[in-house]
């Protein structure tokens, strides 16, 4: 049962280091966007309030956050979520324990992923989106990636907009990362041919011989992107998942198989220019009526527990592998969100900021 | 039954005139681009042979013509259909009375619509393309707009595509051509809000006094189409029905709501454009969960037998209005073709070849 957030007995107050956002951001972000203050926290769900107070073991870093790092106006058509407050932790996806609760499902000592803060503990009072952890054999970084966000993202993404059919030719761009590695593997386990890009050859090593992609390319080394796909997918595209939009998605356009879908989960290329790409081929979409959908989490959430217990299981049976990129310690949170954007990290990227849940 | 093509007697020999593709096209056609060449026909299916001899009565002028005009390279993944012969008749729907037919439910007399060639006369050999006018009581050139391929395409790719709902906000480009008039029409039966973009104050009234938009504007003065559609729409976009493409698209997609649906049925403003024009603002159906899809009516023919019914009582119970631009004569049909692309035809633009199917 909850444990109640009004004990006679006083609560321990903690050092709480956090990573806050000093300014808002255009272009691409810096490390010095952001900076470390260290705080105090009452390790208590203060009295008459809904809320747990969760002990943050690991921070998941997504692009999507560099969104929220800028100041919307109102009514902006491109926001996906509130704008971050200058000053206070950022907020994202991340795994925790909970050390105080007076929400009636979650208790003192239950492992739970969800949108936490990025400091070492957070007062969460939009429970609403904590979970439990079910799969505590796992590792718990895992619900930062492939058993969180990012892989639902993967799993209702490709399969909801995606549609694939057993034979279906594949391409995934941002292909290592946390939401392409899973994709890709899932496209495997549908029976698909799937071709992947990356960014650097040991990620196009890492597709081919530890996911299984049937092809890969470096989109850095490569002078034309449509000659490379129509080299690794000499037939056309019937799903592309897109995760970085820009010139790839433009190629892309124009080798789309009849009836083929275009996924959209994210555009990372995207981010941080004055002036967005221009995509040319569009009209391709009419001859081939091809399906270009954008894709949004929040929307899929109610496949949750049906995606974790399938995807538990591809893990346990081998049939998915994760490349997760963990660092150490807070400090090192700023500068691996940073690296998300020029493509420095190779899988999924972590912050593990305690491996202990004792406060 | 169908009359045979082995008769005894002489069949006659007449004129047939007809519209021949000069060149091959870049950029925008031009009336040079078409010659009009007489020659001579035999009024008779040739033995052995299973087609049907037709008369032509009306040719419909369709925007998706320019693309069969060029030359394209094999395996161009921006073609709709076969480039047209150089020095052969033109090749689009129409409609014709059937002078000799070999086929076993088309027989001589029989009125129908489907692909014929720009010309007084034309041997269709390939008759799955050929359909019997149930509705002699309408207007026969209705077969080449609402009730023929611009109907069918109004219907299905509104309706299979943009699904709209009650209440929902539509907005139609090219509102007053021949598949615009049409979709406002039908979002209006349909209980939804409906906004047209049309290129000239006439047709910006017709929008209104004549189709029963609630909104309409001339994009050619609108100095900013966004403004425009705020303007007009100022909660959104649920449905867009785009026949244009290009800016008005661009300014559309950053006008979505919501989980809103872009019907890509053509992008007329595309035609004769060295470089395509560039999407800037894709990335705004991630946020919203957009989708974007293209449109080809071969996939739909399937309904028209449900869409003529349904059309006809629409047209016959006045809920849908026609407005056509009909001229004379076969010489007109260049310089009507080369008209749409700058919007000079007010209504569905068709030519009257003959009115009478005697030979």
């Amino acid at each position: 049962m909850a444990s109640s957030g009004g004990d006679e007995k006083a609560a321990a107050v903690v050092q709480n280091k956090k990573v806050v956002l000093r300014r808002y951001v255009t272009g691409l972000p810096t490390e010095e966007d952001m900076e470390i203050v260290v705080d105090t926290i009452v390790l208590r769900v203060p009295a008459g309030q809904t809320a747990v107070l969760v002990k943050n073991l690991y921070l998941s870093c997504d692009p999507w956050m560099r969104d929220r790092m800028s100041k919307h106006d109102d009514g902006d058509p491109t926001v996906l979520a509130p704008d971050f407050v200058i000053g206070e932790a950022m907020v994202n996806f991340g795994v925790g324990k909970v050390i105080d609760s007076t929400h009636p499902e979650l208790t003192a000592g239950d492992l739970v992923w969800g949108m936490s803060g990025w400091e070492e503990y957070t007062l969460v009072t939009q429970t609403e989106y904590l979970s439990k952890i079910n799969h505590k054999e796992l590792p718990l970084s895992y619900y930062t990636g492939v058993l969180g966000m990012p892989g639902l993202t993967a799993f209702s993404c490709f399969f909801e907009l995606g549609k694939p059919k057993k034979g279906d030719f594949v391409f995934v761009s941002a292909a290592s990362g946390a939401v392409g590695q899973v994709v890709g593997q899932l496209a495997k386990i549908a029976g698909c041919f799937v071709v992947g890009s990356a960014g650097s050859d040991e990620k196009v090593s890492l597709l081919k011989d530890k996911f299984g992609y049937d092809d890969a390319f470096n989109y850095r080394s490569e002078t034309d992107l449509g000659a490379a796909l129509r080299r690794c997918l000499p037939d056309g595209i019937d799903v592309y998942f897109d995760s970085v939009g820009g010139a790839t998605l433009d190629a892309a356009l124009l080798h789309m198989r009849h009836g083929g879908r275009v996924a959209v989960c994210g555009m990372i290329s995207q981010y941080g220019l004055e002036e967005p790409y221009g995509v040319r081929n569009l009209y391709c979409i009419i001859g081939k009526t091809v399906r270009v959908e954008g894709f949004n989490v929040n929307g899929y959430f109610h496949l949750y527990t049906r995606f974790e217990e399938e995807m538990a299981g591809y893990i346990k049976d081998g049939k998915v592998t994760v490349v997760e990129d963990v660092v150490e310690g807070i400090e090192s949170a700023p500068a691996s969100l940073i690296g998300l954007f020029s493509g420095r990290n190779v899988g999924k990227q972590v912050v593990a900021i305690a491996h202990s849940g004792t406060p």
